[in-house]
């Protein structure tokens, strides 16, 4: 599965939860990230080559900074320039048929704010509407989305774990499931050298491999017990 | 109650609907137009005057074609620059507070296929949420939007009909009540020059005034019976 982040903040060199996000970027060809402000400074966009680039992977995330509840105008141009008939809806306009749609958004107010009675007054699910009927329209399955509430009060440990969830929401087929969390986690732990590890450590991370494992045949079990079983809700 | 029209198209020359909206524009200082495009051709906005511009105002109009559901680029760009933190929201941040916020929008496909079942699949109330969100962090009044459907598609007696609503949101407080909208088709009969007119019209004018005037005086009175018999649901 390949993915293409498409990233849009007019100041990306002074955003510290942007550049926290790229500094964690999976170095695998699978992922592909694409700023566009830098991309397109005078902002002539390469229609052509962004519809390459987009039939060239399979989902397709769209990041930003939620600006009065919606992109930052460049992202904008983007989807009216590149997006077109016959190209993403209409006659012929299938070429984004079966991707994915996910957004990355990055949210400076508190999550509880965005419910009836909230500051905000709005849930995000209502807000994001329009990229829900640009999935719709051009056939693509919309991801639940990404969200990063108040970058700049979160804790190094939480920012740590939101950074493993967004690779998971990077790479993951069906990145909702234990299941593909677990293959997941036994993939980036086979990628350590072990030699840079101090001593001890390679046995430590063994035993998680194979705690993970048994979790997963436990687990299994139970779901072919209940299979068998016949149970039904 | 004067009314800013802030309108945003990227080629508004060649838009039939904005220049027919255009050419209809009432002949008036309580109305002011201002295409964002024309007036910013660089993008660079002049911050302090347009938020001058707002506060000189009571009824701020958005008016656009709806492209993927939101507006062009060069709005958003507006929203994002204008409507700062300790002008339109936060502390000291109610320069906005009590205007209205009106949206006129021109939209490709015909109204039935917003709703569920339908090809947008989504309705116009939940795709303008991200604008509501804004009127009430800026603590403005949303307004029912306008909205003109399949323009290129409409009669010219279905465009006349469009027109004089479009006058009506744009001039009349309350406007979508019987009571301003004989107020204002009384105005707008008074205005006329009947010296202009054809033999036979002036009578005519008067006999139409006349009528509107006794229909209202009627519906006062039943309103009155009502209130007197304290009818209540």
């Amino acid at each position: 599965m390949k993915t293409l982040i498409i990233v849009s903040h007019p100041e990306i060199d002074e955003s510290g939860s942007q550049q926290y996000l790229k500094e964690a970027l999976p170095d695998t060809a699978e992922v592909t990230y694409h700023h566009l402000e830098s991309t397109y400074p005078a902002g002539k966009i390469d229609i052509k080559q962004e519809q390459e680039l987009l039939q060239n992977h399979d989902r397709i995330i769209l990041q930003f900074p939620l600006y009065w509840y919606s992109s930052p105008p460049m992202l904008k141009h983007w989807l009216d320039e590149v997006l077109t008939e016959n190209f993403a809806y209409g006659f012929g306009g299938n070429k984004l048929k079966g991707k994915e749609l996910g957004l990355v958004l990055v949210i400076g107010m508190p999550e509880k704010e965005y419910q009836v009675g909230g500051r905000e007054g709005f849930s995000l699910s209502a807000l994001t509407t329009p990229y829900q009927a640009m999935a719709k329209k051009t056939q693509m399955h919309f991801l639940k989305p990404f969200l990063i509430f108040q970058f700049h009060y979160m804790e190094e440990i939480e920012k740590m774990r939101m950074l493993i969830a967004y690779q998971q929401y990077l790479m993951i087929e069906d990145f909702d499931t234990l299941r593909a969390k677990e293959t997941w986690f036994l993939q980036q732990l086979d990628t350590i050298n072990e030699e840079t590890l101090p001593a001890g450590s390679p046995f430590v991370l063994e035993q998680v491999k194979e705690l993970i494992e048994d979790n997963r045949m436990e687990l299994d079990e139970i779901q072919m017990y209940l299979d068998q079983a016949g149970g039904s809700w």
